[in-house]
């Protein structure tokens, strides 16, 4: 039986393959997608998830709107790599279908009550504002989610700047609150999804998948690799969110352990790390872990084959 | 024609007078009433406005539970002025109705929504937790609010520590939010509020009402006094909550000063401070005033006249 | 018999001031002066008070160099007050003399270590990084100075933002030092001295005295006026400085209250700010206060009447 | 020609034999040794040191008690590690020779300044404070230093807490001063010196070479074991503060990489933490490096080798 997840993401070229990965894969059953601001403003990245939709032949799975703005800082967008518009590069279809009129966090709290305790998992890929507002509105989500898969944060490198990623920095007052309730928690951060790059190697193993999806991802790829050559110094594009899903339709994935984890709320140099206490095995109420290793060869072959699968959507 | 207001409290003495005279005054129409943890427990402080609801009279005004917890910090509670249960002191009634299921943060949103722009006032006498839930669940409500007018904070004076008022420190995260919205706010602190005393001549004029609410009103007061008296050294109790209805009722009750507003998140001694920014007059754009004068006569003149008003509900 | 006092400042008009104060009245015995980068860089501040010992005719007064920098912030200085050379309007004579060669850290040690203990008085009226690191390197100063009098800080308004106060927030660091180390210490903050102000009629009265110093400091006056009307719209500047000199030279000239004073190091509105607990009595073992009032009068006498017994120096 | 060092540390286990290494191998020479609070309290680390200049057979070498107590936060001591006294378990020999008068700043500042430029390398392996201190008091010995090789710090691990080392961590005012100024240094942090483990091996080597002051590094490693066993859980103890005199000797002991480096001063997770930005080279500009890298054979050698060099000093 398929594990259903929530993908709450912010597309963003690498949201956009986690969800291709995510409709792709059979062990995968999306049961909502949400968007929250992020790698650009909350009408962009919901329009970009929208149009992936139709061109992964996406159909029958809610997405929602979600939130516009971090709790408490001021918002923040990553037009450095994503471009203005969140996804630019590819040419992007109008969507097929719109919105649900519930919002993203309601739609999160209605799936998860309406489901069996143990039976979603929420995979976010971008700021956790969505998540932590609806671990506060409705409380009980809490213990009935299965588990939280998230990319972001990084114990040993940051990218935003030394200590910080991204997806954390840009609210960490919601990262807090997600780090701290007491469902169980992997975090995919830097540590790992520096090890996921689209080489050259993996955009030739793409590209011969011959569809338009596979020839999407291509070019998502070629924006994506530029970018982060420019902004960053990759030679290889780091490709972070379906490294979270990747972990949910196979474990083995990566290398996690368990440890205390907490968001940093005051730090000049350090607001957002994610901090890590591996000094010792963890205590045995731990129900957060890390990631430290990645199988890439595995990682790249579950994108491939989900691609395949895929094939080519009417459209 | 009344203003339509949704009193967002945590019962708390001072947050059952504050009820007593929304609900007496004419000028007033309760639209909803919330409950927030802080005083007490969620359930606690919920029973207790539902009981406070039956001693006054009140009926066909939902009520509904709120947020159990702050946004970020851990929960606090303050039992050293309202005892265990919130509302020590008299002996409470069993409630006559039940909660709103919706919960306070969509029954906060929908009574917005549903309302004319520039209807409802938002009057929180507790942590802003409901308030900037809603907010940022539905960023629509913030610019059809007519205004909010709060209890908490000082400008110069705090009470859980030199600088910081309990309300605001408690949520500072909320509070932040709430002061950083566009609407109009008023600040009704501890500058005021520490004038608002039930001396024994208020105390004198309230049993000479000689109702079963005023009644009420006085073992309030009686448990209150005591426990102000031996916790922070007041002769006479401060009865802060009561004090931003009525100013809802009629600004002249209060000097009030347009003042840049904001709540310090990251001090070690000031977490949670209100800082106001009086050393020029504000910008014209600015949308946020302090209190720091109280006409106490006619502040106490509303009290009593509630009560007044009230009379002996059947129960 | 007189009171011997180190002046640590950082000329700057209101330091100027305060040295003729300290040097005109008979009182005030100058142990030493000392210089500390503020108002000015602490090549500039040095030759500044070099050259208002000139116009005050003073000799036989060690003075020294000290602190270039803050402890751990970077330097700050304050030229749209001062102007760029820290003490912009008068010309300025030539030095007499020149530095004292142990620098103004060691000047201070060796001064309190060579005097009897509860002899000297530190008077600081600039950044207290002087005095800061003078504890460190010898902490046995402490207890053998008398009090400490500082000008800086505020306990209801700040000057450099809402909450503090110039002299304080550029070294945070060294003033938490001070104000935590056991001596007596009074804190002659804005709170007062924006009531020292330099009237027409104060002006009328200085020119009054018709001696070249008095000639200065009308020149020192006009200067001040202009920037602290351009700058914080004051129409009558405040002259800080000299209050603390006449608190030691008759106290009643302040009102003051025992209360335990910290420094805040971290927050992001209030970095810098002096955090007075005025809601209780102080502890018995208090020993640090605040000033609330200034008999305005008292504090112009006393100024002028300086002015008049330095009368006419040879230069 | 050897170089010219101060050893500035808090004996401390590690601390003493990185004094015997420092003292026994030729391409060192002593220039003077001074104490900081930390291990232990100052009177206690100081006649440490001079008990370890007996053992040692140190003779001709100025040593001076310095700061008593961070700058700015309170003292904290490392009675877990280094027991009471901070040398537990050796008897300790009186010591031959009293404390230089000037003190440790002071003696810091003159010898840098008797010295030629880029003569005198400093080696602190305890807090900062002095370091802080004299740079602060003279601020040419920043350019007239060679470098600063320290122990302290971490970039992927602390020991005081997760992210934090306890040297930097009870002093970080003192740590952000000498890591933002603009001398060559070197941070010698956990990252290596948790792989300086005292195994059983080093140990037989050790006690092979049969003198006294081998006997009394088997001591302090017996008890330092213990310690480390029970408070941290290793099964050797790490000997950092060696590490730093062994670079000094022999920088390829140490893999290295330029980096810019500072200190966290205001997180509530990671105050005290040295934060590295590797992402990136380095720029050109940058002072700073961070060890990443220890050859363990070759440190060992060194210490082994300095011990039999030492032999059996007449005391």
């Amino acid at each position: 039986m398929p594990r259903r997840i929530i993908l709450d993401c912010d597309p963003g070229h690498d949201d956009a393959i986690a969800l291709l990965l995510a409709h792709g894969n059979p062990e995968i059953e999306l049961a909502a997608v949400t968007t929250v601001a992020g790698n650009a403003g909350i009408e962009n990245v919901t329009r970009n998830a929208l149009s992936v939709a139709r061109i992964a032949g996406i159909a029958g799975v809610p997405f929602a709107r979600g939130a516009a703005r971090p709790l408490v800082r001021s918002v923040e967008f990553a037009p450095d790599i994503h471009g203005d518009s969140g996804l630019d590069g590819p040419a992007l279809p109008e969507p097929l279908f719109d919105v649900d009129p519930r919002g993203a966090v309601q739609l999160i709290i209605d799936t998860v009550m309406a489901s069996e305790p143990g039976e979603i998992t929420l995979v976010p890929t971008g700021a956790l504002t969505n998540i932590a507002l609806a671990a506060r509105i409705e409380p009980r989500i809490v213990s009935r989610v299965r588990e939280v898969v998230l990319m972001g944060g990084g114990v040993h490198v940051g990218n935003w700047n030394a200590t910080s990623e991204f997806n954390i920095v840009i609210d960490p007052e919601a990262a807090h609150i997600v780090f701290n309730e007491s469902w169980p928690l992997t975090m995919v951060g830097l540590d790992v999804t520096h090890q996921a790059l689209a080489t050259p190697q993996v955009r030739e193993r793409i590209a011969a998948v011959g569809t338009r999806p596979a020839a999407f991802v291509g070019e998502l790829l070629d924006f994506f690799g530029a970018t982060y050559l420019e902004a960053q110094g990759f030679t290889s594009p780091p490709v972070h969110d379906p490294v979270a899903v990747a972990y949910v339709i196979d474990p083995s994935v990566l290398q996690v352990v368990k440890a205390p984890l907490d968001v940093e709320l005051a730090g000049t140099l350090t607001l957002g790390m994610t901090v890590a206490d591996l000094r010792r095995p963890a205590p045995a109420d731990c129900t957060t872990q890390v990631s430290l290793g990645l199988d890439e060869r595995r990682f790249w072959d579950l994108v491939v084959d989900a691609l395949e699968r895929i094939g080519d959507p009417d459209a």
